[in-house]
C-alpha cells in the first residue's frame, strides 16, 4: 500500500439540527487529516456522492433503528462512488471503484466489506447511485415485492420526475402495467413524464388537488402506487386504489420539514373496506436483489429502454446547496454532486 | 314442501341515515309478507342473528364494491342462524341448522348455495356468530395470514374484550406469542382480560393515551397489531411496531360515527422507517379458510381453551339496541339478538 500520513480531507459536517426547512448554515465545511486505513479498510476518493431526500429525516434528532440520526458537529452519511487510493484488503486492491456509504466528504476510510466493487464497462460510475444504485434497487424491490406490478395493472407513482420516480415508471410498463401515471411538480417536470420517461398521464401537485387529477386520470382506479410522498399523495391514492390494491411507501417528502406533527390522511378505513396493503421498505432491506437487478437495468440502459437525467452539483461544497434543491422538489433525476 | 303462502314476518328497516351516533329512530320495525322459496331456494327461520360495527359504516350513503350501503327503507342485512322450514334445493333439506347473510328479520328467503349447513353437535347454534363463525374466522385470518404471529412475537390487539378480539387474544397465544396485550374500554373489561380470555396485560383506553399505556406495557415494542379501532390506538401501535411489524386492519370503531373527516395518525411515516405492513381485510375473502378453522376452533371451544362470552338481547325489535351498545362499547364478547 502507499502511505498517506499526511493527507488532509474536506467533510460537510451538521453544523446545527434545521427546524423546518434546512438552511445552508445548518451545514459546515471542514478540513479534517484523514485516518490511515487498518487491517482490512480501504482508503477511498470519493468522485461522486448522492444526494437524497431521506437525509433530512436523519438531520432531525428522533431515534431509529434502521436510520439513526446524523451526529452534530460529524460529517453526514450517504452513497458515494470512488477510486481505491490505498488498500489493506487483498479483496479491494488499490484502483478498482467501489460504492459504499461514506459520502460528504473528500476521502473515506472503510471496511472494504463495506465497500461494492463496481463495473464501469458497464456504464458510467455515476450510475452505480441512480439506475443502477440504491435509487434503482428501490424502485425495482418496490414494484416486484413490495407492491408488486401485475399485468394489466394500473400504476401511480409519486415524484414521478425524480431518481426513484423516473425508473419506477418505466420498470412499472417493463412489468406489464397497462397504464403508468406519474406526478410531479410544474409543467416542465410533467412534460417530461410524458415525453422523456414514457408516462402516460402525468399530474402536476402544483396546479391543483392530486385527488381530482388522479380520479380523472384513472376513472377505473389504480391498482399499484408507489409513494414517497405522503400526505395528499397518499391520501388521493388509498381512495383511487381499487379492492386488493398496494401501496410500496418508500419516503414521505411532504412531512420532511414539517415542525409539528402533520395528520395522515383521513381515509384510512378504506384500507379495510378495500383490503388494500401498505408495506413500507428500506432498500437495505433488498441488496441481496442488487445483482439480479443491476444485469437487467445495465440492459435497459445500454438498449436505451431506461432513460435516466442527472441533476449534477460540481464541488463537495455545493453538497448543501444539492440537498436544498432536492427537498424543493427543484431538481430533475438522481440529484448528484461531483467532488 | 311445505307451502307459506300466508306467512308474515317482521323486518327492521332503516328509517334514517345516521349523522353521527345513530339513534333508535333510525330503525322501523316492520311487517311484510314473506316471499314463496323459488327453485333453489331455501327458507330460513331465523333463531339467533350477529350485530356487528361494520354495520354503521353501511348505514352511511358512501359507495362501496365490497360493503354496499343499506337501503333506505329496505330490511338491515347482517349474519344470522335459523332452522330451513321449507325447501326447494335438493342440497339443503327442511330441518337443517343453516348460517346465512340476512339477519335483522324474522323469515329469510335466500338462494340454497348462499347458505351454509352447520353442525349443531359440535357447538350450540349461535357459536356459528361467534367463535365459529365470521367474527372467529376473522381474528383467525388476521392472525394467520394478513399479520401472521410468529413464535415470541409481541401482540396487541384493540377492541380485546370484543367478539373479535377476545378469540384473537387466546389465538395469538395458541401461534406463538411470547406476549399478548389487549385494549378495552373500563375496568370491568379490562379485569376480564386478565382473568378470563388470558391477556397479559390490559390497557384501559379509558384511563388515560393509549400510546403510553402501550409503551409501558411493551417497552420492547409490539411485533403485530389488530385493529379495529383506528385513531389513536393505530397511532400508537405504528410507534410501538418493530421493524418488519405487521397490523392486520379489520375495523375502525373510533371513526364510524364521525361526521366530518378524522385525520389519520401523524406518524405514519414510521411504516417507512421500519418497514412496517399495514393490511386491511374482509372476511369474505377468506372463506376458503372456514373448514380448517371450525375443526379446530370446535376442538378448542370443546376442550376449554377457547373462553368465549356472550351479550345477548332478546327479540328481534331489541337488534336497534343491540347495534347502539355494541357501537358504544357497552357490550362484552359477541353481541347476539335471540329471535
Amino acid at each position: 500500500m502507499t502511505s498517506h500520513s499526511t493527507l488532509t480531507g474536506r467533510e460537510i459536517r451538521l453544523a446545527a439540527r434545521p427546524v423546518g426547512e434546512p438552511a445552508l448554515t445548518d451545514f459546515a465545511l471542514a478540513e479534517a487529516p484523514v485516518p490511515q486505513p487498518r487491517d482490512g479498510q480501504i482508503l477511498v476518493r470519493n468522485t461522486w456522492m448522492s444526494v437524497d431526500p431521506y437525509m433530512r429525516g436523519r438531520m432531525n434528532d428522533v431515534p431509529s433503528p434502521v436510520l439513526p440520526p446524523f451526529k452534530l458537529g460529524a460529517p453526514l452519511e450517504g452513497s458515494a462512488v470512488g477510486e481505491v487510493i490505498a488498500s489493506r484488503s487483498a479483496d479491494v486492491p488499490v484502483g478498482a471503484t467501489v460504492s459504499h456509504f461514506l459520502g460528504w466528504r473528500d476521502y473515506a476510510v472503510l471496511d472494504a466489506a463495506a465497500a461494492t466493487v463496481v463495473d464501469t464497462a458497464l456504464a458510467p460510475v455515476q450510475a452505480y447511485l441512480g439506475a443502477l444504485g440504491a435509487t434503482g434497487l428501490t424502485a425495482y424491490a418496490a414494484l416486484t415485492d413490495v407492491a408488486p406490478v401485475h399485468e394489466g395493472d394500473v400504476v401511480f407513482v409519486s415524484a414521478a420526475a425524480g431518481a426513484v420516480g423516473g425508473v419506477a415508471g418505466q420498470l412499472a410498463r417493463k412489468l406489464g402495467a397497462a397504464k403508468v401515471i406519474g406526478s410531479a411538480g410544474g409543467p416542465e417536470k410533467t412534460g417530461k413524464l410524458l415525453a422523456d420517461f414514457g408516462f402516460d398521464a402525468a399530474l402536476d401537485h402544483r396546479a391543483g388537488p392530486i385527488a381530482a387529477q388522479l380520479a380523472d386520470a384513472a376513472p377505473d382506479g389504480i391498482d399499484v402506487y408507489l409513494d414517497s410522498v405522503g400526505g395528499d399523495h397518499l391520501e388521493a391514492a388509498i381512495d383511487a386504489l381499487n379492492v386488493g390494491g398496494r401501496a410500496a411507501l418508500v419516503g414521505a417528502i411532504s412531512g420532511y420539514n414539517a415542525t409539528a406533527p402533520v395528520p395522515g390522511p383521513a381515509n384510512l378505513v378504506q384500507i379495510v373496506y378495500k383490503q388494500l396493503t401498505l408495506r413500507g421498505m428500506q432498500v437495505g432491506a433488498y441488496l441481496h436483489l442488487f445483482p439480479e437487478y443491476i444485469a437487467k437495468a445495465a440492459g435497459w440502459l445500454a438498449d436505451g429502454t431506461l432513460h435516466t437525467e442527472e441533476t449534477v452539483y460540481d464541488g463537495l461544497d455545493r453538497a448543501p446547496a444539492a440537498l436544498l434543491g432536492n427537498l424543493r422538489g427543484a431538481n430533475t433525476g438522481k440529484t448528484l454532486v461531483r467532488l
